[in-house]
């Protein structure tokens, strides 16, 4: 089968941390057709939020609310394609962040669109990077380390984490009791989104997402077959040790889960009217936002795609071995079709990127913020005129003048571990540091030393994976850093010593999701079938600088060095 | 003999790191009369430094020029006293900044001041804070380890620093073979200005002090008495194994050294002439500022004086013992009447203090001073007066701000030694750091953990001393820091779990210095005598919460951990 220009269209939903972006894609060439980008309108006001303890919770209605804006305002700007049509639209996926769960009743709705629940942070989505369970995941880990049976959490880097399903879950139920009594399940976003679409009104109508459920429930096809019967989840022993109230909660889950190669269900007549495309068409299996970004990035056996935002999230697949699957150390996960059908899906990542380098601007910019307001003399409009251009231009004028020095300049080397550690081997109590200080280290040196340790950290991923047997020969970045920080990736070119690829595309992750929608629809036979027609080319390759890649060579061991001394938790 | 109010007057002179202060004291009760001020012409204007590598020389011309301007001011501003008059002063002494040697001819004569070497640095005073002697001082140290005999750095910690007497030697005889062929012998800056005032125009005429000589360069009457005869200072053999030209210097000091309660000469015409005041006064032997402040501030047995700048001093006196004197290990230095004649003048201090707040006040004006001044629409003196504003605000609004924190609250640790680290055990390659950082350690949070690092500092030398057996029960604060930062003086508190008493005079060090005038002068028998009589009351004692005090105690074992990994010098 060979699709022709403006023959069929596929389109990809991609729910970020802040907002929701809809892409038409031409399914014969991956052209763009429409686009449209929509913030969460309570989560943009900071609604049941606190980040003094890293809570973030998203409201079910957000992400309702941006649903029908995205899709028409795509569909419309599409329309204005000569031979476009709705009615060509063959195809719908969706990605969303993840880890983040919402408890649901027994039709499978979120608890917090039921207006006794409405305002209970609770009952709403607990955003992938809330860290309020961090006690729970502690009593997970202890439970995994004195549990005599299998380890349920060595696909998923031997650690589980309080960025994830069961520690949220555990955390919710304590917030709340009425909760925990009133909560049928727990769903994922991107699987809710699913449900939501194809009208599923049901638990068991659920289909739940391989890439969730492998990643961070703990779902695996090898607990499914074991001794105990788990049925792909840990089982109902392991988790009532925990909290008998889990076992329920995994009864609900079902056992199998899906790759997003395949459907949920067809499009629901009232969302297809909703929305103005047709009723009917295939709604593909959810996935992790990361993960179908991957593809839509270029993933393949070899090629690591790093989404480098204010984290990074670092995926890479490689080919299912003969016997027992091989669990590799200290990574986030590993899952069969997680990312890739037929082939398995790893994903590792940095919990602060570009966050560290927007943590050392917010240091910098408190003179601005809180002195500048109360000098006399100058007008309020001014002021603020001068905040906001200081604001944008801190960063990359910190880059412009970071990038004049050399790598051996500053002496200065610091540990990126300002937001805990992902990987390799997920520790989020530890934390950053910097070294090397003197009286001459300026900002900009400073600033530096920060963008090294980030990709210090990539590195340590890099090398693990390759102790663990997966070959990593090509690194594509794709997210906004990628994008926008030229001085970032030279360093992590140099850092790494291989070269780093950008993608073209700036919105690979939902191109990622549209390749998912036109498989789900039968326009492709598999994912590298599509990958291969509707790709985005690589825009800019970073080439690293001998030189500096020596360099940064010992510079690495002092990174290390520090990693292993506040590793230990001592300071 | 008892003396009245405006009977007799003494005259402090104090040569600092910017500026010489004269002051003129009423010698029966310590009362003021006169006090001016002037700052060093060529330095002002950053001549002959190169801070890039820490070169930090100053003219000799610099110091003629402001004395006759400081001492007439301070006289005229006396006069106008009722009953003063310029024929009362009995007694003049000086303090300077030290080590900071020069090269001089056979009549005692800086080179600098010779029309041959009037332009090179190598021929003026090495500041004290001149660190481009770190090689020299690292071949001292080595021969120190190697050489058989006796270790002559035993009573200056056991290790030779490069701020010191003849690792500078060592420096300029590297940097100018002529100044090395001129160079009869070196001098200490307070020596040169008693050498100056006195008329002196021999080497021997020179009256070395025992404070510079004793405590940078390696001079001990212990030494004298050895079996190798080397005459206070170290040995011939010893300083021929360094450089062969360091044997004639050497012997140009001669054997004897001298306390500043005894006079090094009379105050010749000609300087009489200039500065309007009696011929043939008393000039005491000169002596470091920071001992004499100590006096001045109050020091005793049991009372550590810590002259808190940019840097801090930390002097305190003890008994001599009955048999050979014991080493106090990793201090700067230890010597008979170096302080208080009589008694042993011990001596440690923190390379970096105040200057640790300046270099985050620095780091935080990055943008102020490189964004603000490109941003349009408004003009430049605008800009100037908001950067002026900013600039002057900052550190206060953050003491302010990180007042209201508690100890345990930012969970950052600091490590202070950005200027490497003077006591205990000197190591000039250390550097600073910060741990404990998380994407929410504000700049506040931030600078409070620096304040409460250059406190464990000051807790580290605490400890030493008294592990050796030195007994510390009171802190008696002097200088900038001590004056103007209650932020500072409480964490200090806080941290010692000691009441520290901050003296009420704002120049303890001009006044300790009138204090040794006044001994010289034959006005008091002794310093206890001149203390008792014109010293200074406590102007405030900030006293520690036991609270804080408890939490710092567990902190400070952190600050250990974090400097004894970085001590490793593997980071």
């Amino acid at each position: 089968m060979e699709l022709t220009k403006g023959e069929a269209y596929v389109l990809g939903l991609d729910y970020g941390s802040d907002s929701c972006r809809a892409v038409l894609i031409d399914a014969s060439d991956g052209s763009e057709a429409g686009v449209a980008v929509m913030n969460y309108p309570r989560w943009t006001k900071g609604l049941y939020c606190n980040p003094q303890i890293n809570q973030f919770r998203q409201h079910p209605q957000d992400y309702i609310d941006v649903l029908e804006g995205t899709v028409k305002a795509a569909v419309s700007q599409a329309a204005k394609s000569p031979g476009f049509s709705a009615e060509k639209i063959k195809g719908i996926a969706i990605d969303t962040t993840g880890s983040t769960p919402c408890a649901i009743d027994a039709e499978g709705t979120p608890l917090a669109l039921k207006p006794a629940f409405a305002e209970n942070p609770g009952a709403m989505f607990v955003l992938w990077k809330d860290h309020t369970a961090v006690e729970e995941a502690g009593k997970i880990n202890h439970e995994l380390q004195s549990w005599g049976g299998i380890n349920f959490a060595k696909f998923e880097g031997g650690i589980y984490s309080a960025e994830w399903f069961w520690s949220k879950i555990l955390r919710v139920f304590k917030e709340d009791k009425n909760i925990a009594e009133a909560a049928a399940s727990f769903i994922e976003h991107c699987d809710w989104m699913t449900s939501l679409l194809t009208g599923n009104k049901s638990l068991a109508g659920i289909r739940r997402g391989r890439c969730a459920m492998g990643h961070k429930a703990m779902w695996h096809r090898e607990f499914a077959d074991s001794p105990d019967k788990s049925g792909g989840y840990p089982s109902a022993d392991f988790l009532a040790g925990l909290d008998p109230r889990l076992v329920k909660i995994r009864e609900s889950l079902g056992t199998e889960t899906y790759t997003s190669d395949t459907c949920a269900g067809g499009l629901s007549a009232e969302w297809a009217a909703k929305l103005g495309i047709p009723a009917g068409i295939p709604v593909a299996v959810g996935a992790y936002d990361a993960h179908m970004g991957a593809v839509g990035g270029g993933v393949k056996t070899g090629a690591l795609v790093r989404v480098m935002g204010t984290s990074t999230c670092d995926v890479i697949v490689g080919p299912k071995s003969a016997g027992p699957e091989k669990a590799v150390r200290g990574i986030c996960g590993q899952v069969d079709g997680s990312v890739v059908p037929g082939m398995i899906g790893y994903e590792a990542g940095q919990s602060a990127f570009g966050d560290v380098y927007a943590w050392f601007k917010q240091v910098l910019m408190w003179p601005i913020e809180v002195l500048l307001p109360r000098i006399e003399g100058a007008d309020d409009a001014l002021k603020e005129k001068i905040a906001a251009e200081v604001s944008k231009k801190i960063i990359p004028e910190l880059e412009k003048a970071g990038a004049r020095l050399d790598p051996s300049d500053s002496g200065i080397i610091a540990l990126d571990w300002l937001n805990g550690r992902r990987t390799p081997d997920a520790d989020q109590l530890l934390k950053g540091a910097v070294a090397g200080l003197t009286l001459g280290s300026d900002a900009v040196r400073i600033y530096r030393a920060l963008a090294e340790a980030t990709a210090f950290g990539a590195r340590a991923i890099v090398e693990r994976f390759r102790e663990e047997g997966v070959a990593i020969e090509e690194i594509i970045g794709i997210g906004g850093v990628a994008r926008k920080s030229p001085f970032v990736m030279q360093i992590l070119a140099d850092v790494l010593n291989m070269p780093i690829n950008v993608n073209a595309n700036d919105q690979s992750v939902a191109l990622g999701a549209a390749m998912f929608a036109a498989v789900a629809a039968g326009l492709y036979q598999d994912i590298p079938s599509a990958q291969k027609a509707i790709g985005s080319p690589i825009e800019k390759t970073y080439a690293p600088d001998p030189g500096r890649a020596a360099v940064y060579e010992k510079l690495y061991q002092r990174y290390r060095a520090l990693g292993v001394f506040i590793g230990q938790g001592t300071v």
